[in-house]
């Protein structure tokens, strides 16, 4: 043990100093990154070989350790069953407003991503060169969208999409972060007129979140080109603009103070310009801040602002119409990290009951100190952060398009696209706090054919095949003489609503008891007796 | 690229001898497969690299190469809609039977995988060592599930997965031989009296593939302690065991000459031992086979054998009440791959009409010459192989449960299990090929709100935003002003059966049209105009 953490601890100095010669000589990104990665795998393996990882000690004797990857779970019957409704409802939106779904396989060759996360590049899992390409396991399911989008040749299409990504970051897995999660992304792709599929997916999510039991939410909206326009105007130089925006986009989070102290301490910004960027994004509100950013005259004199406000105010107008004006918050200081979108962003976030409905304009210091708001919420879900994020990225298929032209020369028709993904293991996390205490029904099972004595399995066999046949789900015991109680405990254990009951007597007679198990009335104990040819169509009639 | 190609070829040789060195000193078994798996792996390299494949060349310029990785594919929306409905069926029959379902993670730790898939092992996908644990895709949904239940301490489940796993095998995409491809399980885990579970798994397949557009199938069975048996009353040394089993198991691919010479060239069993082998796995037929076993002392006189039978006696009395007799075989050459089986085994093929659904005994010869029934039927169907197989494992939840206990030397509890895995891909290729014809609707879209003239854009915003508030599924033009001509021709396009249009006129008289667009009668043309107050109850009317 003691040799083997030294040994890691060596080949972590090793490639520390690799990384920072890397860094010094200005190498290529993709280097830095994967030397950083290689680094913090050893860390992590030393933390390992070290013992600090409760959940990975390894059984001495068989030298098996039986769970799941770190940052990954199996989901039980029963949260698979909330899960699905989840799923069932966001798909019944997704379809409602046309989408059709595609699939793409979970992993993708390695180039298609490269490029295509900035910092986050060194997250995404590889796949070990077996021979043949190199592959990762897809990071989100925009790029591989926009992959097949530009390799099909397709000029418009509105598809949702619903599968897992993989990410190599550090799990929470209380607060729904993990390495394997699902996404639930509408995007519609296409060359259309300016901001009506845009106000189509902010429409979506008002639909969806209004239908799944989340709470208040409130949809922040800012645009990337008055973003642009204000760090133009505020004076930050190009090459520092994303990392700024990185910093603005901490202000969910963090108080100005904090943020602004990231800007001029961390990465060297000018107190002035932190300050005037802090004017700008502390605005937000609804509609009426188009009015008030069309009255400072520094930031309208910019092209890229006049054409963010545009964008904003036919928003607005398609939003009114929407009805949904009281759920979005025109907000400054959402910056969004990924490099892609070029036009609006939104994010959907949880807000107090207060706020909603008639006060849909949250400051930044509002959001931030959000607390739980009964006693049914725990800590884990208190910053459970975005639980919708999305926006316009007209040049992501354009990219893809570019390279498939390549040598050919053909000229450059992006297609432009915009859309919504949703963090279905967040919205799971807070819809299962709350279903804690309710009975969740895993099974579809309607019937429980049970035996009052003597076992009778062909007979029980006999009637579940006639419920099969007719489309009705049924279960029976799988022995040939269970106990009664044992039947009776399988339909509580399976909250099981109906039992159809048969013994000696009743064969004979060509009777069955029909029972509601649901009804712990004990005086109706004996349910009803039917004719075994009406059973079917008694069941139908209590069922359908 | 000659430097590359003769690295490569260096590289092969050297890993050539490394993997004939390690099978001269008998290494250990996992060591050698990795040799082998590195060693096909620098063959593709070498393949990839000296131009050798068609999929995979690169565009010089980008460097870039838009396609899927080998062996995968995306699902456009057409395709989605099929195979959703697919999953919609067999998910329907899974839940009839009372399955709950679970989901597990994409990889697990590379040694919950290990010695599991014998043979098969080196298909398996590794991912990158990129620090932490050592993780592997999953190569079947059977390993993590049998891992589920042991690492929960489960008793007893009946659930069903439907996930991809993942094959490093060679691809043959027509046939819908993948290396991304979706399993469908259902599994019955716990100790139940015997064949009770084993008779409802293949009454199950039975439902699924009757109900699925699949054409005529015949389910085989044989049963695992026969076979062991057959091999031991036939003289089989025990080390020669699995593999004879396998070469039997090609009885449906080639006829008993090649498998006999498989035996005695390739795998040197004695020629006279062969011929009793040969005598037995001949033997197929339904129930009344029980009857000619058991008539054969030599065989009877094995305690296996005795077991054995007396097993699918049960399951034919249970078969018979579940109404399936006429579509199972009992068929000796059907041998199954996998290690792990422990009971009864079956396979369902598709088969020619005839043999369906009175002459249920197919001989070894008549499937292994099947042909395709139609023109619709192109070359890839004729081999589709099994389209679903499974079998009881006693002793695969045993195996993990032995390593959880380890050292605390705690008795041995099995959870005996028996299952079924539909090839959902194989289906699939099937049903899409029938399908080809017919147009496959992939949105459910049910409205398309038209405007006449005038764009109107607004008006028609707001007509679909009262049939989504009312669940109707409903899309519209991306167009300030669209033309008239090429909104019918997104209704075409999409098989969207109805249209609600307005006009100038229509709004100020307080109607809309709503017209059917699947009816093609040019009489019908103007629709019916209906009060706008009423358009949600009259398209209701139409569509609910």
């Amino acid at each position: 043990m003691a040799d083997k953490t030294e040994q890691l601890r060596k080949q972590i100095e090793d490639q520390g100093n690799v990384v920072r010669q890397l860094k010094a000589s200005k190498a290529d990104k993709t280097q830095v990154d994967e030397g950083v990665a290689l680094l913090l795998g050893l860390k992590d393996k030393l933390r390992i070989a070290s013992g600090d990882s409760g959940s990975s000690k390894k059984d001495s004797k068989s030298g098996l350790t039986l769970k799941t990857p770190k940052g990954t779970k199996d989901y039980t019957a029963k949260e698979m069953s909330v899960r699905s409704e989840i799923f069932r409802t966001i798909v019944g939106v997704f379809e409602r407003h046309g989408a059709v779904t595609i699939d793409t396989p979970v992993f993708e060759l390695k180039d298609i991503l490269t490029g295509k996360y900035g910092e986050d590049s060194k997250l995404i899992y590889d796949l070990k060169d077996q021979g043949g390409e190199e592959c990762s396991l897809r990071y989100d399911l925009t790029v591989p969208f926009a992959r097949h989008v530009a390799m099909n040749g397709i000029q418009s299409i509105k598809r949702y999409q619903i599968a897992k990504v993989y990410r190599r970051d550090q799990p929470a897995m209380t607060k729904g972060r993990m390495r394997e999660f699902y996404q639930c992304d509408y995007d519609i792709a296409g060359s259309y007129d300016p901001m009506i599929p845009d106000a189509e997916c902010v429409r979506v999510a008002v639909e969806i979140l209004s239908k799944l039991d989340v709470g208040a939410f409130i949809i922040k909206l800012n645009h990337r080109k008055i973003l642009d326009a204000i760090f133009e105007v505020s004076g930050v130089p190009e090459d520092k603009v994303r990392t700024i925006s990185s910093a603005v986009d901490k202000l969910d989070k963090l108080p100005w103070a904090d943020v602004r102290k990231e800007m001029t301490e961390e990465k060297g910004l000018d107190g002035v310009v932190a300050d005037r960027i802090g004017t700008y994004v502390k605005l937000s509100g609804g509609e009426e801040l188009l009015e008030r950013l069309q009255a400072l005259p520094e930031l309208m004199a910019s092209t890229k602002a006049q054409q963010g406000v545009a964008d904003m105010a036919l928003f607005f107008t398609y939003a009114r119409i929407y009805n949904i004006l009281d759920r979005v918050s025109f907000d400054m200081s959402l910056a969004r990290g990924l490099d892609y979108y070029t036009g609006i962003i939104y994010e959907a976030v949880l807000v107090e009951e207060s706020q909603q409905p008639n006060n849909p304009q949250p400051t930044v210091a509002q959001t931030s100190t959000k607390k739980p708001k009964s006693d049914e919420l725990d800590e884990s879900q208190v910053r459970v952060g975005s639980i919708a994020a999305g926006g316009r990225y007209d040049e992501l298929v354009g990219m893809f398009l570019a390279s498939r032209r390549g040598a050919k020369g053909g000229k450059k028709t992006d297609v432009p696209c915009v859309g919504i993904s949703f963090g279905v293991e967040r919205i799971y996390s807070i819809v299962m706090n709350r279903m804690r205490e309710r009975e969740i029904k895993a099974n579809r099972t309607a019937v429980y054919v049970i035996s009052v004595k003597d076992g009778l399995l062909e007979e029980r066999m006999r009637i579940a095949t006639e419920l099969w046949d007719n489309g009705i789900a049924a279960e029976f015991a799988y022995k040939v003489k269970p106990r009664l109680q044992s039947q009776y405990n399988a339909c509580d254990a399976d909250v099981i609503p109906w039992a159809v009951l048969v013994g000696k007597d009743e064969v004979e007679q060509g009777v069955v008891l029909i029972k509601n198990m649901a009804e712990k009335v004990s005086g109706q104990e004996r349910g009803v007796t039917v004719k075994r040819s009406e059973m079917v169509a008694e069941l139908k009639k209590r069922l359908f």
